[in-house]
């Protein structure tokens, strides 16, 4: 069940650096990419950062609407996930990936952009804009507004992946829809000194 | 063993999101921290970022070199990776992290800043200034100059996590010293559309 996540806790859903799928609409269009280099940037407020190229049609839909939304996929999206990272929505006529893939999405408590069904977390946010990032380095900044996750496999503030929801483990793209899985979790141990 | 890494192929050893160990050296001092706040911003030539706290003592060694090495441990250096994440090399006297905690190092072939033995991959990094994100974001962006890996892990390009190597899978930290280990590979299929 999708339980909201504290924001001071957001940047758990990425610290273990899942793939995520970057999802954005603007007056009428929408459209959801993957992308592999996301991450934490801050705690409290949340920030992330993510690499959206500028051949990509979301990036237009990002910087036309001012927020996104980034979308933790889980090994049984792994498909729908390697689709929407390798076609582009820009030439779809009057359809969209969501349409042409079945992909059901799901209205966020803040931005418009549309949350997917079948992913195991989801954080909305507000661009903050950079221009210089965004140019040189295609680096878009967000403030999170709002998080969910599956409670599942996320509940206070810790994933716990485990063989009873397997499909449900985060994908992390290595190249060429080639995934590697979330394992279980270690404890690690501070060494004597 | 380890071998080189083809430095458009650098990206895949973070693309996947594993937490990292930011090692830096000047003038005598060296240092060496965690982060889990880093990855890949461009193929070729092949640039990270990482994030990298204004009270962190490797800063100070990262931007008076201008350099950094990016050290990628495994699951038998999960201990290790939380202590140096846990403690300060800033009050240690004489001492550093490396000799207090016994972990090896090696010098790398082209930055001056330890690479650590037991790590499973290795980016040595030129820093590319920018102080606006530095200052408001603690963002540093590197650009790799060489890069290496453990080919029982990683040859060809690719990451391929086995039993066979079970400490030697890539730990993707949640919190507390809590890890997600990297599991097994999956190939994911285009849909039909």
């Amino acid at each position: 069940m999708r339980q909201a996540v504290d924001l001071p806790k957001a940047y758990r859903l990425l610290n273990h650096g899942p793939t995520v799928l970057v999802s954005a609409a603007h007056a009428g269009q929408r459209n959801v990419m993957a992308a592999a280099w996301a991450m934490p940037l801050d705690f409290d407020p949340p920030k992330v950062v993510v690499v959206i190229d500028k051949s990509t049609y979301t990036r237009g839909l990002v910087e036309a609407s001012g927020h996104f939304v980034l979308n933790v996929p889980c090994r049984n999206f792994a498909d729908a996930s390697f689709t929407v990272g390798s076609v582009s929505g820009r030439d779809m006529g009057d359809s969209d990936k969501f349409a042409r893939y079945g992909l059901a999405s799901f209205a966020g408590s803040v931005v418009g952009a549309p949350l997917l069904e079948g992913c195991v977390a989801w954080l909305e946010c507000k661009l903050l804009p950079e221009p210089h990032n965004q140019q040189r380095y295609d680096l878009f900044i967000g403030e999170v507004l709002a998080a969910s996750a599956d409670d599942r496999v996320f509940s206070n503030g810790r994933w716990h992946f485990s063989a009873e929801h397997d499909g449900l483990r985060t994908i992390h793209h290595v190249a060429g829809g080639a995934f590697v899985i979330a394992g279980d979790t270690v404890q690690a141990q501070l060494l004597p000194g």
